[in-house]
């Protein structure tokens, strides 16, 4: 029976708990994004988890609005809590840009929030993990951010992906020279859904909206097998066309620079990738797992011109990209079956009335990087043995006044003796490392 | 002047940026947390920023109420932002309690949110470093905690502080024993203010409420030197009293096993620390920086009885603490001055119109652990030095065809000649590590 006073344990929608073992994946994988990030210069800042609501809303359409969480402070202050790290970092940049000096490379991994309806594996509250170089309009800004989103995705064990690359001003370009620019942000609707609506249905919408340039759109935007190919292509349909534009000189550059460096096989050119409506002015990029393309872009990013204009007269442009940590981690679990379990403890120790030896060894073992947990009570051996494994312990340290250390190795139950501190050391590094 | 469309940029009040140079301190320290937290086999988590507002305050007193972030989302429900990690690892045992298994050592470090009126230093948003381990009564439990928390200090670089240990049943018993049960959380209240309202006060208070036991009582928390003296005057002054609880015999084993792992002079028993009027039933400590102990305890914790009693029948209790990392930071930078400079970069590529060479030796590094920026605009020699200088690099690199790399000692302006990237790494190797 309840006591009357008890509260129902129970999580709001869309929101979830995230248990050791996953918890411990995500930290790790968000250390070795940390690690990338810094290794290229960029650093971290944080910003606050809730903005006045007119500053996050500033650039938004009404679909924003609708999915923000927003209320009234206990101050009376129209607050939000922050959709994404984008809109705070152009507000950071708006009051920190010249404490930070430009060119700035930052990241920032934290926490965003929007009240979508939840779908499988798709929560109100997500990890972004983004990084960014402002204040640089040069190639060598794309091709820096291209490179962290590559090593980015290598360093948590990814390999099989391809970053598809694009630059908006090709179409812009395109719709100018045929005097259609009023159709540049309808056709980027229309092309940014092709993988969802298929080939024959973006080929009749394009043909609605553009009846005289469909088929060249439509060639535009074929797949050509390699970057070179693809380039080749563009460059004789622009030539045909008689459209000049910068973007392809940039594209040129950035696969010479990439297949230099021995990483272009990372990277495709594809003129339909979009980025949807977004703010994008220049180079654009998804990447797609190999083996799991269906779930969508696991990177993605791009080229704005003027990140801060919404907060200040100054133009500071920049690139840059976003991990999709929670995604990209749910897809290599599915494509891995799992994945690797992180020990909670190599060693533990088993309880015992003095425990001052083994607490003795765990201090010398830490001091070693090796993990040891201690069994704090005093149950049967069984059950004390059956929770070292459960958290992926692979010795069990006893201590016996004459005998001195007996380590069990609990995979092979064999029980090794060892003297003193020195002598258990050396068994268990043989016994973890193998 | 400005755009009309523009909204000014601005913080809400109680919340702050953090610029690059403390964000990187402040995950640094956090990366040694974790990694300390791990040794000692516990585990990370992590829980929703938003709870029902009812599972929030399900235990708390009135002030919680006032301090939190509360309203009712898109669908209607009365939600609210977390105030601190307990209370949601209560929810979260109840809800979990079977698929981690006891005993269950957690950690979580996440931010928190109180309405509270600013102050120097303190902000409505903070990071909290939890660890606690449930499910055991054993000593070792506690003992496990306090030796955390010691080791997660001196792992910050933290050497000279002492971590103030009491037992909440010295109190219990004694009032007990006078038929006094009832001043328990009255005289808690009067010995927790004793570092802000001075002796005297306190005395006198205490006379108040207890006035013929007030004298003893003030004998029971007179400081005594070091931990055997204090050991020492609590026995004798509890056996004049003819007053037997187990909280003695706890604490004896506690320091005797500290002492033996040659660690009791990072602690120290203190009969005044009480944690206010929380729900700690056992073990409490407070650490004070001996420096600076007026900023109050940067790490605290204690033992609690039933702490998802609140959400499910099941009893489970535990020991935990939390190391305030904001404060501390803040308290070690005053105290050194400054923290170390965390360099952006170690390495930084010159522009050149051509940064092949420099890419590939950028990559070569950065396998090597080396933090390398590329400053990608085509700006004056003075103007990219004192960027690199700015970030904390030691190193510029240039390339020239015919001569290979140039190494620019960014502090010397010594100019070092590379022909390849492997005499490139030698060198740069040893201009950062001297």
């Amino acid at each position: 029976m309840a006591d009357k006073r008890q509260t129902k344990a129970r999580l709001v929608k869309g929101f979830r708990d995230i248990l050791p073992q996953p918890a411990c994946q995500r930290e790790k994988a968000m250390r070795t994004l940390q690690d990338v990030f810094q290794l290229f210069g960029y650093q971290s800042i944080d910003t606050p988890t809730l903005e006045y609501t007119d500053v996050l809303l500033s650039k938004s359409a009404g679909e924003t609005e609708k999915q923000i969480f927003r209320f009234e402070d206990a101050g009376g202050r129209d607050v939000a809590m922050r959709f994404d790290l984008t809109v705070p970092f152009a507000r950071f940049l708006a009051m920190h840009r010249h404490e930070v000096g430009l060119p700035f490379r930052r990241y920032h991994i934290g926490k965003a929030w929007r009240g979508e309806n939840p779908q499988k594996g798709r929560y109100r509250e997500f990890y972004q993990c983004d990084f960014d170089i402002v204040g640089s309009h040069n190639i060598q800004a794309d091709l820096d951010v291209l490179l962290v989103a590559q090593a980015a995705l290598r360093s948590l064990g990814v390999q099989k992906f391809k970053i598809h690359i694009n630059h908006r001003r090709l179409l812009k370009d395109l719709l100018s020279h045929w005097n259609l620019e009023a159709q540049y942000l309808p056709v980027l609707g229309i092309l940014d859904k092709i993988h969802k609506v298929g080939k024959e249905k973006t080929q009749s919408e394009l043909a609605t909206i553009l009846p005289n340039h469909a088929d060249l759109l439509w060639r535009f935007v074929q797949p050509q097998g390699n970057s070179e190919q693809a380039l080749q292509h563009l460059q004789t349909l622009f030539e045909e066309q008689r459209v000049d534009t910068p973007a392809l000189g940039d594209l040129k550059q950035i696969f010479e620079q990439l297949n230099a460096l021995g990483l272009g096989g990372f990277y495709l050119l594809d003129p339909c990738i979009t980025r949807g409506l977004d703010y994008y002015t220049g180079i654009v990029f998804e990447t797609f797992l190999e083996d799991m393309s269906e779930i969508g872009s696991v990177c993605s990013g791009g080229r704005y011109d003027n990140l801060v204009g919404l907060y200040s007269n100054e133009e500071i442009s920049g690139i840059g990209g976003s991990v999709g940590l929670d995604r990209l981690l749910a897809a290599l679990e599915e494509i891995q079956g799992a994945l690797p379990q992180i020990s909670a403890a190599d060693v533990v120790l088993i309880y015992a009335q003095d425990m001052q030896s083994q607490r003795r060894l765990q201090l010398a073992l830490q001091a070693r990087g090796i993990k040891v947990a201690c069994f704090p009570d005093d149950k049967k051996l069984d059950q004390q043995f059956r929770y070292a494994q459960s958290l992926g312990a692979r010795v069990g340290v006893f201590y016996k006044e004459k005998e001195g250390f007996i380590l069990r190795d609990l995979a092979s139950r064999e029980n090794i003796p060892a003297a003193d501190v020195g002598a258990a050391i050396l068994h268990i590094r043989k016994m973890i490392h193998g």
